[in-house]
């Protein structure tokens, strides 16, 4: 049977990006696609920000791509998280040739813990005066990650270990489970890796991120340092992720709804086309995975281009571009 | 009476730009220093990487100059903010003419929480799985630190407001305790304020750092974002900081011990002597304070510099060309 691909535009230029992405698909595979609804627009029609529909579709889907949602993004992205049974989000961050990047020798992956840590999100209001939020972290999730880190670094021969960024100093039990616990996962499986602390890592990965490569962190972390990569590599059109669970994932940009330029069909479509590469793959095509990418990166080293790169180009020029090279 | 300054080495490098700090602040006021162990070696010696008389003279001395720490650097620096009762970090993140800087445009000053968020540090291992941390924000803390941005922006012509970074679309509760309270303080006191997601603020950060100019954040955020802007003005061994009290402060580099290089006395004291101007501003001499940032910038931008700048000269003739031109 034909896989079943959940599709969930949101807001913005999710709007635009979306859809792109699902022509490259329809270009390299046969698909059954289910179109769900999420984001503002939605709270504002049916009340509810994420539909029990739309959470069951991703839960069921063989794969979902979502493009972004605006105000009510949490409300939307962390259940869906949940709702596909993801435990890590890979993270890309590769400079590409023909783009302006601050660095342009960056070549990064995060593996970004996806379930716990702040997360969790126990928080009290024990007094008028204090707010406490429960920082969780298990063993068990550690784990998890650091046997997923351990085989992603051991089935790519680019990669010859991993980096686990922390803040054990000052988060001691938390953080330190964390790291010792990745730690001693690559310890079992013979991978090379070592350990920075996360502030460290921040000033680090500026003055020369190519002294890292595959990076393994705690769910906040993941989120703040994979933003600050996608600073390095010049922009936030370009970044794809994937959040991957045992059966099943979802597949998104690392951009937002771009409120500015929504609607204008300028939306720069790489980062959602490259989420579904990541999607194909996991679906076990790693040749129209590789194709897509291919392609993508043909487009955005000898354009045409979208402004946010400094060219003129459409949305639908972009992608007939990227669908003429498939 | 004479200021008493409390002067604490520590570890590495700490050994070699504190005294060449100290003999900057000796060339611009009359002071009493009283020198004090902590760090690495003294935890090797002692049995306690902060001796109980360290702290007790940190706590009554009227301003406390500091190095730097290696391994044990937790375990003096976070009880030797709470002995001077500091409440905010400031961290100036300013890219100096003649320095290589990723963005030379970079001028920010960050005001980071100083007492608690993560810091607070109340860890459980619950059972063998799952450890806990609680993170504490308390409205008291974010209104003094609001009140203090205040007046930090309205005290200097050069600022017209300042931006609360945070992550309260994660951390409700507890974040959005700390962003509508500093809000609510600007409001009262007529200061513009706006507010950015910590993680687009790496990403923002480095695509344009003019965008953004004081930022207030909690503890952690301000730890690892403060650390971003370091490396985009290019470099570990120049910028200060300043933990300030109500009655008193700490001042030291944000640098570290940097074992690769202590001892040979090629350590650059631009970010301690830079600390050392905050320090003589904290005890009302905002004159000598120009003085030294003076100094410090002139032979930044003029030479000699030392090696992590490209140069040859020694802490010792970088010193002597700082004192010369006081
Ligand atoms: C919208 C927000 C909850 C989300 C996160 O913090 O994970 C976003 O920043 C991301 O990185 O996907
Ligand atoms: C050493 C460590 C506890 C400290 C911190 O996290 O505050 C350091 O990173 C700093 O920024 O001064």
């Amino acid at each position: 049977e034909r896989p079943e691909i959940a599709v969930i535009p949101g807001d913005g230029i999710g709007q635009e990006v979306v859809p792109a992405a699902v022509e490259v698909l329809e270009a390299v595979g046969d698909y059954r696609f289910t179109e769900a609804e999420a984001g503002d627009a939605t709270l504002d029609e049916t009340g509810e920000a994420l539909p029990a529909e739309t959470y069951d579709l991703a839960a069921t889907a063989d794969a979902t791509l979502f493009g972004a949602a605006g105000e009510s993004a949490a409300d939307v992205i962390l259940p869906l998280r949940e709702a596909v049974g993801s435990f890590v989000n890979i993270r890309p961050a590769t400079a590409y040739p023909g783009v302006d990047a601050l660095r342009p020798e960056t070549d990064l992956v995060f593996l970004r813990e996806n379930t716990e840590g702040v997360y969790a999100g126990h928080e009290d209001r024990l007094t008028d005066d204090v707010s406490t939020l429960t920082r969780v972290v298990t063993e068990t999730a550690s784990r998890r990650l650091g046997e997923f880190a351990c085989e992603y670094v051991r089935e790519r021969p680019e990669h010859d270990g991993f980096t686990v960024a922390h803040k054990a100093n000052v988060m001691r039990e938390t953080d330190g489970l964390f790291r010792d616990t990745v730690l001693g996962e690559a310890e079992r499986a013979s991978v090379d890796a070592d350990t920075v602390l996360m502030d460290a890592f921040a000033t680090r990965v500026c003055l020369d991120p190519e002294q890292f490569d595959v990076i393994v962190c705690p769910n906040l972390a993941g989120d703040v340092l994979s933003d600050l990569a996608a600073g390095l590599v010049g922009g936030l059109g370009l970044l794809p992720s994937a959040n991957v669970g045992a059966e099943r994932g979802l597949f998104e940009p690392v951009h937002g709804t771009a409120p500015d330029i929504a609607g204008e069909g300028v939306a720069n479509p790489a980062a959602t086309m490259l989420s579904a590469a990541m999607l194909v793959e996991s679906l076990g095509d790693d040749d129209a995975g590789a194709r897509i990418r291919t392609a993508v990166e043909g487009v955005l080293s000898d354009g045409p281009r979208t402004p946010d790169l400094g060219g003129e180009a459409t949305t639908r020029e972009v992608t007939d571009a990227v669908l003429a090279r498939l």
